[in-house]
């Protein structure tokens, strides 16, 4: 099946909004075998809009059109719509219904322009939405699917997978099943050298890297016509790609680095202690971002200046003269000194140059110690990394949680 | 003049990449005054390619295209449009010498299919890529305008900023002229209520407001024959504006707010710690992006549990056992006891309750307090915040910044 992504309204010609909701769009579609050849942005015009959507029909077989649903004058997307395919407007109870009990429960008043939302083309098939006023409209006609969504994505996201996918899934013979893998270590670049074999020739199942915020993202996709049949050619690839890269891959598509340490620690009530200097507080606020990580995250220090990494964590100033404040000694010094304090099971500490000034001759630039306390002792791993000021905070808070995801791993 | 933006890649339509070319060059065509009426997004395909670009041809004045100039046999972009508009591609030397010299510079071989990068279309402008290897090129035929700009954003932008723009300007007759002024503390609609004169009935100047990340930027727009009579229009405005929400702007456009307070601690020298509880470090995180922080942030502590409260900070456990760890008081002793520790010119202190858990009858999730010592006086700050526990912590930090900035200005 061919499918369009239509996006309308001004906000976006303007540059506004930015337009997540086609690349979310393609990336489902993509997933369940449809080709999408055509994005169109278009503002709320009825005569652009018109010709944006009579184009769309003559080329594509699908066509997701988000936007323009609103209750105000500016909202068109129904109306024209119902004038190209000569279907009229009618009301449609049930939704005007769900109108009414979305602003009770939001205890505001319904306005009489919001009636207007729940006017539908003639025989088509209504989407709830569950986080707004707007329904989402399935039209089937002269062969073609034409499916419009509200704009926020919050509401047209849930929509589209709990009913648009689904839907478009029953109309094909086999569908994609994809399982996702999130590596860290390994370049993007290197993976797929060590995949070749697999990817070199590839039909059913296809393996794809993805690469972005110092990790990749490794998609294995089978074609099939069920779940059980799709799991059959999966696991044997799986198994392959774990056996090579096992050691890297800390979750799926939909995990973070900071999400599944956070979750080991709380799971397996490991407590832990983080003394930071270059990464400034971003190791502490990325595992914070976690609900109930209060439970295991005794505390983390932002030692910035010499001074508090004496006073507040009690590093000798022998030690910070001898070997200054980016080094190993330091590093390992700060893990001893904050545990003694916190008594965490765990306590890691990380110092480095994050840039663009304090480099010396012998330490460039993006050099990083990370040390990690456990059970008395303390390992410490070095990196130069590379690029500005905020990508090597955020390359060393990654290898940093990379490191405590595999210490934890260890352990428990 | 009335514009379209075509952006070419099948990476787009897998929804692999996010489209954000078609944001930036909507803005920045807004800004001087072109209509955008469509976006549209296209495959490395020869077919569905030239369909895209004959069809604007037909209904746009000027065609912005990015991407599909690369060296390989996919990119096509050139190809197809020299077909289309009968311009046969010739190689352009100074061209093929900067590609060369690029290759040098990065001590790398040129390969013989970048040679490919140095063909254009008879007769078209060339607009020198700093970043890379394709260069653009404007075509001015049948009084239509295209132009075509490599995809990847660092090569784009640039060539977008100092050619393509200052070309379209020359064009026009009059050209907008904006100002930006970045505002906290007031919403987007009472900010809109508050300058509804201004905004009713707006012809020249244009007033307009965007919402986003719990601060509001607004926009002032002139339209002048050049930047003497722009400055005349604006700066009437841009006094009411400051007269009535001056106390609320803290920056323009390209400014943050953990920028701002930074360079204002920079550059007066004042010394700062701060302990955070709910924020989890993104109080020290967002600071520490800055460079040059390091001479005046001493240290964050992120005391995540009574213990780190009492043991790190010092907070007497009788202040604990009678205000509990959420608690104006609590928040006053952490101020107070850090500032032993660290004897800066100002500490801060944020307590509260991200959520989800934690709540209690008294304390909601999303009750905040913000600490604020400054010469022997601590202000204590109470906020009821509202949403997930992201965005909950991301508010705190920005309102604790934003009085962070205010108490900086009070001092200088």
């Amino acid at each position: 099946m061919n499918g369009e992504i239509i996006c309308i309204g001004t906000e976006l010609l303007l540059g506004d909004v930015l337009n997540s909701n086609s690349q979310y769009i393609s990336q489902e579609l993509s997933n369940i075998g449809v080709n999408v050849y055509y994005h169109s942005v278009v503002g709320d015009n009825a005569e652009r809009l018109g010709q944006v959507i009579s184009n769309a029909l003559e080329r594509s077989d699908i066509i997701i059109a988000t936007g323009g649903l609103g209750p105000t004058q500016d909202d068109l997307t129904k109306e024209t719509i119902s004038q190209i395919l000569e279907l009229p407007l009618e009301l449609h109870y049930p939704t005007l219904e769900q109108i009414q009990s979305f602003f009770n429960a939001s205890h505001r008043k319904m306005t009489d322009n919001n009636i207007k939302q729940a006017y539908i083309p003639l025989g088509s098939i209504v989407i709830p939405n569950k986080n707004g006023t707007a329904p989402g409209i399935i039209i089937e006609k002269n062969n073609k699917i034409l499916i419009l969504l509200p704009g926020p994505p919050r509401e047209m996201v849930p929509m589209f997978e709990d009913f648009v996918i689904p839907y478009i899934v029953k109309k094909e013979d086999t569908r994609f099943f994809s399982r996702y893998y999130r590596i860290i270590g390994v370049g993007e670049s290197t993976l797929e050298e060590g995949l070749i074999d697999l990817i070199d020739g590839q039909k059913n199942p296809t393996l794809a890297t993805y690469a972005g915020n110092n990790e990749v993202l490794l998609r294995l996709t089978a074609n099939a016509k069920d779940e059980e049949s799709a799991n059959e050619i999966l696991e044997e690839y799986e198994d392959i790609i774990y056996k090579r890269y096992g050691d890297f891959i800390y979750g799926g598509k939909k995990d973070t680095l900071e999400g599944v340490v956070a979750q080991l620690l709380i799971d397996n009530n490991i407590t832990l202690s983080v003394a930071e200097s270059c990464t400034g507080g971003l190791i502490s606020s990325r595992l914070t971002t976690i609900p109930n990580i209060s439970n295991v995250f005794h505390s983390g220090i932002v030692c910035y200046t010499l001074d508090a990494k004496e006073k507040i964590i009690g590093v000798s100033s022998e030690v910070l003269d001898i070997y200054s404040d980016v080094s190993p000694e330091t590093t390992r010094e700060l893990c001893i000194k904050l545990n003694c304090k916190t008594k965490t099971d765990i306590t890691m500490a990380i110092s480095g140059i994050a840039g663009p000034g304090g480099a010396t001759k012998d330490k460039p630039v993006g050099l990083i110690y990370i040390g990690i306390l456990y059970g008395g002792e303390t390992e410490i791993f070095k990196y130069y990394l590379r690029g500005n000021r905020i990508r090597i905070q955020r390359q060393a808070s990654q290898y940093a949680l990379e490191h405590l995801r595999k210490k934890i791993q260890s352990i428990i």
